[in-house]
């Protein structure tokens, strides 16, 4: 979805009145079995749709859902955002008081760096909890699409700041983590809201080179969807009971997503099990409209509502359902029947959400502006972009020993940022500290100068400051990087470079031989080689877009107040990698035209690795745990009770890895656990992360213990087929990047699959729209050479 | 420049105490040679940078020059920009009343669709006479950084929009009449303001695949440099007179513009004989810096602002000069004379301007608001506006017979388009007349839906409106195409397809069987080829950003008040084409990895070709002079007085040809005259404009004569050393694209150069910054295969 600030501005104008209830007490609907909190919520559902006419029942497909104001059904809004705090054009925030702000948490790619599970749950319940009380005072709705949960593969991505990464099994960890935020448990009797994985699948480009999302066409081999854009889904629906889905403006395999039964009912709800009469899918705005142009799948308008609603998507951000679906009606292409099917899942998830129910049985429903942006949320959000900033570089500069007297140059695009700070989807926060206000906070001589240096303004008329402000410094902070200006929805980045500009000030800086620090901001890696490289420059960080408390938690870790322990993410590649891989290529593995992706298949050597993260301190680490030197696939298989049997745990109890603080400072500690080894067929990739647990506050000297849960999925590797093998063969288990310890063992015996993966069918083929044969394919698309000079 | 909203705010907050004038009667000068009107401006300019100190005259080397208070010279702002309008970050509108707006004239790229030297002249003269109101109140300066006249070769261009068109000979004859109502008579003793020929030379790309602007390296042959990129600055600075330059952010061959002296002294100075002591050389902001990064052409940052000095650049925008002059000095490598040089250029000029001289003798002093936005100057933003308009197609629907009865949909996400009407370099118009403003104003009834379908909001919640809208109405009227979001500085397009949405909706708008017209705003030509094939749609027009008055001239030329008679001043590309050439392949002929470029050489089907426009009626040509058959080079060539050859006349007196209005409709006419032949060496271009005219107000049955000025130099081609030549050879010149007339002739004898190209020195490279070897290289640069699945 893009939200532009025109449609924004728009779109709060008309938003005085969001729904209200139906009134199950008094309203026509009282003695309607839709009112019976004793039924079923299908059955509750079903009641309800049976009293629509089919006119009613078809403006009802509509995001905008208009409601049924004879049956008492107000009109509904299933359009909210809360990627790192409620947001979104429908969120109605009040021009001052109550209401007029909420909880702005890091980007989620920084939370991601955090790799720290329980804090993930922890935000995900505030927002869910602030959501509450907006929706009580009818200032947003119940229904929240968020996560975006793609992998972020490609650094151009300019929506991988809404992820948490780029590993797979790091998303489906983390999304987990946060539905059970969002949604609290499935045995509740009412969610706290809803949330809705997005976007399936194969979505990770906005506009590369004439390729739109609109219209791309993904080319995935079934081996690299199932073994990496698929697992954060998986976990969302089969793992975690999420709400809802969201199908994505591109194609996969010639077939776009939202009119595809393969993806939406195959593989999202026969072969994960995603069956609940509570769960849809919405298509993504106005993705079924993109059916028709540019995709040019569906002949018609009309097929295109068809294919989409028979496929499984059961609602339509945009009008595309609610103005064709009559004339499909009259063509006889789609029935009542799965049109009921949609909207049953539709209202069975708002009863699950109370949404029929007395509030004073609920008590979400009671909650007010009280419990939003409350102390502890504010310390919580401090406490993520804390916990996610990834120390790069440091020759010992950091933390940094201030005095009264000590003066500090804090130069950079970014040292002032406010707004910035957020990233996109951002509501009103709280408040914005940037690092020149946290700094200020600081008993020290501060000398500012923006030094701006972007893209947005070539001009170096505030240059003149800079060299002047660091001169009269002891100790000089430059605050830079990228901003939504050049990574932002519809927009990928072209370069991986830091700008000229920028470069110049910092090297210029450094020349002066001062402590300098320098903060990269910004969700994709701008190749830091020339920093790392430059012996004048001491110590180098990653903050992303830390937040409404971002500045204090970059000072909070410069002044070792707080210790850093975030970890990247993502790789960070050479400014090369731009131009040796098309973005619309999706293969992971090393090619012709491509040098692999991610940390995995990257046959290159990345600036920092993924994983990458230093310390305030040193810690040594060892297997605690008793390992066997060989284990049988076979035995290992028949000891599992679980349904998915990659959800087996290798061993009984989870691996214990016993951390020790050897320095002196109290630090966290993420314990990430890689496997590598030879097994299955070759290429092998270089490890996979396989578990991850981030231990908090250890002090100086101390030891605190690790429990890493291996699956036998982790251990697993996808084959051609789709199909996910556990090979008998040699593993390692390496604890860290630079391993700290490491164990090894054997599989022994045949090899087993432990989940086999429905085969699309074949010769799908779109239909073609008459008159633009051709007229919208993209100028480096598919099986065209480019020219280049 | 870029100038980013969030720039500009902050521009215009500092802005309030602008330059006032130095004090000539009573100040510290008063008594110096710069106070003595009679002598002469160079004079009056060495006496003043005499008195400076090296410091005092290398910070006046910013475009925001600081003045030297000692000696009463105030503050002066260089950058004002002037390009459709007075606007730019420095010129300052009041909040209301007075100096609140001024006019705001079509985008160039319409208004050189009009094809009228003489409106463009006006239009200049209104520019340059409320640029002297506003400076007389201290709200702008006078120096205005426009026009730029960089040939629109891709259609991909952002920046497009702020040109006249794709052909060189059009942007000659467009660039002298518009410096001419900007400067004034050049005999004149002042100034109106000083003009800025920008971007010297090459600059036709802003991002595209990893190559930015600021650091691109065009690889141009001689020919084309000659042929193609040359003659609009040519005819700036040999031919006009122009006042300032400006180098720009690319390379050519290898060297930074702003560096290169092979452009600013031997060519533009030598070559062209731009000697004035008052013509100068700004730098783009901050092309200077940029020479060293991105470009690390010079080694250090001294290095860089001494080759630019010393190149010929005399003012930098920006500050770079400023901080890193002094440790050039320091160095050694760059002496005080070249910096008086630029110095005594900058306030010879200035003196021209009156700058010195009491305001009482002179008559632009004198303007105030009253010369503002007349209602004169409100009928020529209009007329320029109504000329522009193309009409593309017309099934006879065109002009409008509209009653009280009639009902008028007005449909699209122009239809209610208010700032997109300007384009970007704006300022604050007088009003903003949209077309359903313009259409609310004549009598009948109107139903508007927005039907928001661009790239900025893919969802089709306004589409509900567009029906209904459609099917209560007589005629539809769908108003789209692109605005600034797709194509600006900074951004260049990807694709040039309409939207899928938007297709989607005018192709069922087009469903209804009712007359239906189609406008396409923006300047980058859609492929239209979906409209033109769809019988169901009337008539097409393309009215590029038409200004204040757009939605006037729109509804003007819609129902017949005005009638049409612009011309495409560019070509209109199938979508394919931006998949079959690099933005960065700067040559015009077609090769390996390129169809060609414009008109001449594209070897592929336009969907329009450049000069296409029809009218309400019809016309009839005739060439009326009497022609040889044959003509003696030599003897063309002897009986010319001209310093520069080229401009010689071809006959003693204008080709000249009669048109007739064969219909009934009054309308203008633009005569095109067009050459083409086989003469000299192989490849032929399809045909070359050598000249033109616009006939005002031809009745039906009346006959005008349009009088076509050929020159040698407009038959004569380039060579691969860059020498224009005039061949033997057969000649034909054709009236119109679809020709109307025609006449052919022989040149015979022996070739004869008209004019010698300097060659550019071997050998050039630039000498590297350490540190960066290669990082940033664009992704899909020079020489590298790029790669795509």
């Amino acid at each position: 979805m893009t939200v532009s600030k025109k449609y924004l501005a728009a779109a709060l104008c008309v938003n005085g009145a969001v729904a209200l209830f139906p009134d199950c007490v008094n309203g026509p609907l009282k003695n309607e079995t839709i009112c019976d909190v004793k039924a079923s919520p299908l059955d509750r559902a079903k009641s309800l749709v049976s009293l629509y006419t089919l006119e009613e029942k078809i403006n009802a497909t509509s995001s905008g859902s208009p409601g049924v104001e004879r049956l008492g059904i107000p009109p509904y809004q299933w359009w909210s955002e809360g990627l790192h705090g409620i947001a979104g054009p429908y969120t109605n925030f009040s021009d001052e008081g109550d209401y007029s702000y909420s909880t702005s948490f890091p980007q989620p790619i920084l939370m991601g760096a955090a790799f720290d599970d329980q804090l993930i749950t922890d935000v995900a319940t505030v927002i869910s909890t602030e959501a509450r009380a907006f929706n009580n005072a009818n200032r947003t709705g119940l229904d929240f699409w968020t996560p975006n949960i793609n992998p972020f593969k490609d650094p151009r991505w300019g929506r991988g700041q809404e992820t948490p990464g780029e590993d797979p099994y790091h998303l489906a960890s983390y999304v987990r983590a946060l539905i059970a935020g969002l949604q609290g448990s499935p045995d509740d009797q009412y969610k706290r809201v809803v949330a809705t994985c997005k976007h399936f699948v194969g979505y990770d480009m906005e506009n590369w080179n004439g390729n739109f999302r609109y219209q791309f066409d993904a080319q995935i081999s079934q081996q690299d969807l199932v073994e990496y854009y698929m697992p954060p889904f998986k976990s969302c629906a089969r793992d975690s009971n999420v709400g809802a889905f969201m199908c994505s403006y591109n194609a996969v395999n010639g077939v776009p997503t939202c009119a595809d039964p393969y993806l939406l009912q195959t593989i999202l709800r026969e072969h994960w099990g995603w069956t609940d009469e509570e769960q849809w899918v919405t298509s993504d705005c106005d993705s079924i409209q993109n059916i028709y142009l540019p995709h040019q799948w569906a002949s018609t308008r009309e097929q295109a509502v068809a294919d989409a609603l028979i496929a499984g998507t059961d609602l339509d951000c945009g009008t595309y359902m609610q103005t064709h679906l009559p004339g499909a009606f009259a063509q006889g292409i789609v029935n009542e029947t799965v049109l009921d099917q949609a909207l049953v899942r539709q209202y069975s998830s708002l009863v699950r959400l109370g949404y029929f129910d007395a509030p004073e049985d609920q008590p979400y429903r009671q909650l007010d502006f009280t419990a939003v942006a409350t102390n502890a949320s504010q310390q919580l959000a401090l406490k993520a972009a804390v916990e996610g900033i990834v120390l790069l570089k440091n020759d010992g500069v950091l933390p940094l020993t201030l005095t009264p007297t000590t003066s500090l140059a804090l130069i950079g695009d970014w040292a002032n940022a406010t707004t910035d700070l957020l990233g996109n989807y951002a509501g009103v926060p709280t408040y914005l500290h940037s690092p020149l206000y946290a700094a200020q906070q600081l008993n020290l001589t501060i000398n500012y100068a923006r030094s701006v240096s972007g893209h947005s303004d070539p001009t170096t008329n505030s240059w003149l400051d800079v060299l002047p402000a660091a001169t009269a410094s002891d100790v000089i902070l430059y605050v830079g990087g990228i901003n939504n200006d050049v990574e932002a929805e519809e927009t990928d980045r072209v370069s991986l470079t830091w700008s000229g500009p920028q470069l110049d000030i910092i090297t210029q800086l450094a020349a002066l031989g001062k402590p300098m620090i320098v903060v990269a901001m910004g969700a994709g890696q701008l190749d830091c080689n020339p920093i790392v490289s430059n012996p004048n420059i001491s110590a180098l960080l990653w903050a992303g877009y830390p937040g409404q408390a971002g500045g204090d938690a970059i000072m909070h870790i410069l002044t070792g107040k707080a210790a850093p322990a975030g970890r990247l993410p993502l790789t960070q590649y050479p400014a090369s990698y731009a131009g040796e891989v098309p973005m619309t290529d999706m293969a992971l593995r090393p090619g012709a035209q491509s040098p692999g992706r991610t940390y995995k298949w990257y046959n290159g050597s990345a600036v920092f690795e993924f994983g990458m993260g230093m310390h305030y301190t040193n810690f040594s680490a060892e297997v605690a745990s008793q390992m066997d030197a060989e284990y049988s696939i076979a035995k290992l298989v028949r000891g599992c009770n679980e349904t998915y049997r990659d959800l087996c745990r290798f061993t009984a109890s989870p691996l214990r890895v016993e951390v020790r603080n050897t320095g002196n400072r109290t630090s966290d500690y993420v314990a990430l656990a890689f496997v590598t080894g030879t097994f299955g067929p070759a290429p092998y990739p270089k490890k996979a992360l396989v578990a991850y647990e981030r231990l908090h506050g250890i002090p100086g000297g101390e030891m605190r213990t690790a429990r890493l849960n291996v699956t036998l999925g982790s251990l697993a590797r996808v084959d051609e087929r789709g199909d996910t093998v556990l090979y008998p063969g040699e593993y390692r288990v390496l604890v860290d990047t630079q391993p700290l310890a490491e164990v090894g063992f054997r599989l022994t015996g045949e090899q087993v699959v432990l989940d086999e993966w429905p085969q699309p069918p074949r010769n799908r083929t779109g239909r073609g729209v008459s008159g633009f044969e051709g007229y919208f394919a993209a100028g480096y698309g598919s099986g065209q050479e480019v020219v280049a000079e």
